[in-house]
C-alpha cells in the first residue's frame, strides 16, 4: 500500500487565504514538502508531519524537479500522507504536471488541491476586478519569454489580445516586455498594475507600458503580478493627477 | 459607522473550497447575501446570521444588480458585519466591481476574499494542469458573446492567440463558439474539455472544436467550464482510442 499524495495549493501568502480542504490534509500530513516561498504559519499548519523545504518557487531547474518528482515517489511508499504543499494554485504556473505525471508512472495516487492565484488576490486587495462589464470580457494569463516567443507559442498575442493581460514571474523583464508589447501594437498608454507580495505586505506600483519600457520597474523583493488594461486606467489617473504638478506615472501609488 | 462589507468568494461548489478567512467571516456575519448557486452547507457557515438569497449567479440583469446594490448599502447602514457570497471568486467574471463602486459611492468600507474560481478546480480534479511546460505557457480566460465581438473586444482573438482557453457561461452557445473559433482559424482538431459542476457531482465530456460545432454538447445541468487546447490532448486520445471501433470524441470520459 502506497499513501496518496496532495499536490496542495498553499494560496498567494497570507496563511488565512489556504481552502478549508488544505488545511486539513496538512494538520492530518505525515510528511510535507514546500515551497521556499510558502509562508512558515501555512506549513506550520501541518503540526504533525516532518518538514521538508524544496526549491524555489519560481525557475525551478529540471534536476531539481526530477529530485523533488523521487522525492515525492519515495516518500508515497513510506509515509501515510503526503503533501506536496505549492505556492498559488498548482495547476496555473505551478509545474505541477510533471510531478502528477512522475507519481501516475510510479502508480501512486494523486489528488490535487486548487489553490488562490496571485492575480485573484492582488485584485482582491486593490478592489479592481479583472474583468468589468463594458471594459473587459477576457484575461489572458502569461509567462514571457522575451526572444523565446516561438515555443510553445506567441506569449505577446494572447496579452495583446485579451482586455486585461496578467503576467507572472516577468517582473526582471518588465522593460522588455513592455517594448515587446508596444513594438507588437499594444498602446503605450496602457495602463499597468504591478503587485508585489499580495496577500502579505503588498506593494503596488503603477505605470504605463511606454514608461514600463523606458524606465522598468523599481527594484522588487518579492513575487510580483504585472498586470494591464484598461481597467486599471481610472487608477492610473487618480495617482498621477495631483494638483499643479502631474506626478509621473510610473510613482508609487498607494 | 457603518459596517465594513466583505465581498466573499465562495468558491467553485465543495463547501471546503472555501477560503479560512471566508469561513471566519462567515462565521462573524450577521447577514449575508447569497447567489443561488453557492452551496447550502457553505450558506450554514454564517449560524448567526440573518442568510438573504439574491439573484442568480450567472446573467444577472441589472436591475436586479442595482437592487443588490441598495441592499448592501442598507445592511451596511444597520448590521456589524456584511457578507456578500459569491459563487468562484469575485474578481473573475463575478460582477464585483458593480458592487464594489456601488459601496465606495455611498462611502461603506469593502474588502474582497478571493475564491477559487471554477477552472482551477475544474483543472484539480482532471489532474490537468493549465500551464505545462513546453506545451502551456498562456492561459486566456474568456465570456463569449457570439455576434457582439465588438463589446469592449475580440473575445475570439484573446482564445485563438492562448496555448490554454477557458470559457466561462458559455455552453449554451457552445456550438456558435467552435464554429466562430474555426472560421478565424483555430484548428478543428482542438481538443475541448468540458467540466460540469466542478469539486461537486462533476461531470467531464471531451470532444474536438470541430465535433463541437458539428454537434454541440450534451444537455448540462450545472454550470460548466469549457477548456480547450494541446494540455488536452491525451486525455482525448485515451477517451477516443478503443479496441476495434474508435468511440466518437464527443462522448462523456470519465
Amino acid at each position: 500500500m502506497t499513501a496518496t499524495v496532495y499536490l496542495v495549493g498553499a494560496g498567494p501568502g497570507a496563511p488565512d487565504l489556504i481552502t478549508l480542504r488544505a488545511a486539513r490534509l496538512l494538520e492530518a500530513a505525515d510528511i510535507v514538502f514546500y515551497d521556499a516561498l510558502v509562508h512558515a504559519d501555512t506549513v506550520a499548519l501541518a503540526k504533525n508531519a516532518e518538514k521538508v523545504a524544496v526549491g524555489k518557487r519560481y525557475g525551478k531547474h529540471s534536476a531539481a524537479q526530477l529530485f523533488i518528482n523521487k522525492r515525492l515517489v519515495d516518500a508515497a511508499r513510506k509515509y501515510k500522507t503526503v503533501v506536496r504543499l505549492k505556492g498559488g494554485d498548482p495547476m496555473l504556473f505551478g509545474r505541477a504536471q510533471e510531478e502528477i505525471d512522475a507519481l501516475a508512472e510510479a502508480g501512486i495516487a494523486c489528488e490535487v488541491v486548487p489553490g488562490i492565484t496571485a492575480a485573484l488576490a492582488a485584485s482582491a486587495e486593490l478592489g479592481i476586478s479583472l474583468t468589468r462589464r463594458g471594459l473587459s470580457r477576457s484575461v489572458a494569463f502569461a509567462t514571457p519569454r522575451v526572444g523565446r516567443e516561438e515555443q510553445p507559442s506567441d506569449w505577446a498575442a494572447s496579452l495583446i489580445n485579451a482586455d486585461t493581460g496578467v503576467l507572472y514571474m516577468a517582473a526582471h523583464e518588465a522593460r522588455e516586455i513592455a517594448a515587446q508589447l508596444i513594438a507588437r501594437g499594444k498602446s503605450a498608454g496602457t495602463p499597468v498594475m504591478v503587485v508585489e507580495n499580495a496577500s502579505l505586505q503588498s506593494r503596488r506600483h503603477l505605470t504605463t507600458l511606454g514608461a514600463m519600457a523606458h524606465e522598468g520597474l523599481p527594484a522588487l523583493e518579492g513575487p510580483a503580478v504585472l498586470m494591464l488594461g484598461e481597467v486599471y486606467r481610472a487608477a492610473l489617473e487618480a495617482a498621477t493627477a495631483l494638483p499643479q504638478s502631474p506626478r509621473k506615472a510610473n510613482n508609487a501609488a498607494k
